[in-house]
């Protein structure tokens, strides 16, 4: 269809705004110590699909925003998911060796370098939000509020923590939601919402903005789920099979009981923004994705 | 005389009132897993001399601003100093065994739990000064403007990365100067000038009271290195002579020299705030911390 081929050139137009945004807020060469920086650019400005920033930009697409208005904020929810990243791949974390395809920062670096850059590209994102004077200040504090709601002890960090500390308990389908939602819901349902706020979107559709997204995230967890259940590491870029030994979705419910519980999520989702007034782009960029065979990025 | 008691005695409330506050933005128990819970309230709940944030409401009170209006924002000041402090003691970082008189929290708990520690407190003070609703929208964006600046890519996590990557060069006192800076100056001058724009402060004020800071940061950090070329473990409260295969300032210039050198920043300190009108709190506290016997916390 010749509508659809045009919104996928505009998604992809959009993702590729957020390359050269981001390429243009990470620390340029001389700013800080070259291997600093270096390690930093290579986290943040590897291929990705960009999620985060997708949903924040559509989400201000649906509720009217200005073109531009929401990309600076959009790039540091990247920033946050880049660092959660590196962080959680760490030695004393996941131990990880791959990550889109590449080194993880702490192999292609040192684990110094990575505790460094991850650190610094979660306080840039801090720094881009406070810097972007296009928005009104009080709404730049909002997003600060969000993100650092999403990355607290209420979000990626207790999240991570309770992966670690517990990661030979087996869990059932409901600690799972939770893990999940602390662990990648959190970030997507504030950059979602984020850019439903920088629009102006009412309280209401903000909210629905947000059940949309925690259901996304809850699918993806699960599609990746299943990726690492049947796929390679080539096809992931990044380590596979390493939650093995951990309870998952599929490992609770099984692949079929799995893809069932993902299509629930992606139903959900759908009907969360039907009662807002919110037009498609949200829906049919998400729908595009699961229809391709990527992981999440 | 009994002034300076009085004024010792509003220091000393002051400091503890900051205590209590810090007890209160720190995590809960229950809030996120307890042994996350538990290092970061550690951590950040250790005694000190909450230096930073009596510098903001310090700066604060000089010009004018309402009792308890810097309160939140010198909490968040303090938990980006704690932060660092974990990151910066790490075992890929300076390994260090002992801070503030207690084990390190790698050590004391664990490698990944003090790094999700000390990401958190980073990412708790953008939280803190985001949720500050007393202060406008506009002012809670530029202190996290100004706290974002001291950690990022031109403070504390360059410094830190130049500190690591360089640590066996030989340093002059200018390439000194510049690493103290990053290390300890920008978060000293962000807290302090944070505190004058709290209190509405002129720009020419906040200038002079950066000016201030800066030196005090540059005195303090010699005063350290006097401490750890002199000192024992127990008196510091911390790890000395881990610098002795690093050049420091004491190192570059001998005893006297760098005695002389704290005793320049001191009164270039002092001659900054001369100018602008501000009154006598600033400099009166900060001399009676020199005066004392112990180390900067």
């Amino acid at each position: 269809m010749d509508d659809n081929a045009a919104l996928l050139r505009t998604f992809e137009a959009l993702r590729a705004g957020v390359d050269r945004r981001l390429a243009e807020l990470a620390p340029p060469a001389g700013s800080a110590p070259d291997r600093l920086v270096a390690a930093v650019r290579y986290a943040l400005l590897a291929p990705g699909k960009r999620f985060r920033p997708m949903l924040a930009l559509l989400a201000a697409a649906e509720f009217g925003a200005p073109e531009g208005a929401a990309l600076d904020a959009a790039c540091a929810f990247e920033m946050i998911h880049a660092a959660s990243l590196i962080l959680d791949d760490l030695p004393a974390m996941d131990d990880a060796g791959l990550r889109r395809g590449l080194p993880t920062i702490h192999r292609a670096f040192d684990e110094a370098t990575a505790i460094l850059a991850g650190v610094g590209l979660l306080n840039q994102a801090y720094a881009v939000i406070a810097a972007d004077h296009a928005l009104p200040g009080p709404l730049r504090a909002d997003l600060t509020a969000r993100a650092a709601h999403a990355v607290g002890f209420s979000g990626l960090i207790a999240g991570q923590a309770r992966d670690l500390f517990d990661r030979d308990r087996t869990r059932d389908a409901a600690a799972l939601d939770r893990l999940n939602h602390e662990k990648t819901g959190v970030l997507i349902i504030a950059a979602a919402q984020g850019g439903a706020a920088i629009a102006g979107a009412p309280v209401a559709a903000v909210e629905a903005v947000g059940v949309f997204a925690r259901h996304i995230g809850l699918a993806f967890q699960i599609r990746d789920d299943l990726i690492d259940a049947q796929g390679s590491a080539e096809g992931a870029g990044k380590d596979v099979g390493k939650d093995a030994a951990m309870t998952t979705v599929v490992s609770a419910l099984g692949l079929a009981g799995a893809r069932q519980a993902m299509d629930g999520h992606l139903a959900s989702a759908a009907a969360a923004l039907g009662g807002v007034g919110a037009g498609d782009l949200l829906g049919r960029y998400v729908g595009g994705l699961f229809a391709g065979r990527k992981a999440a990025a």
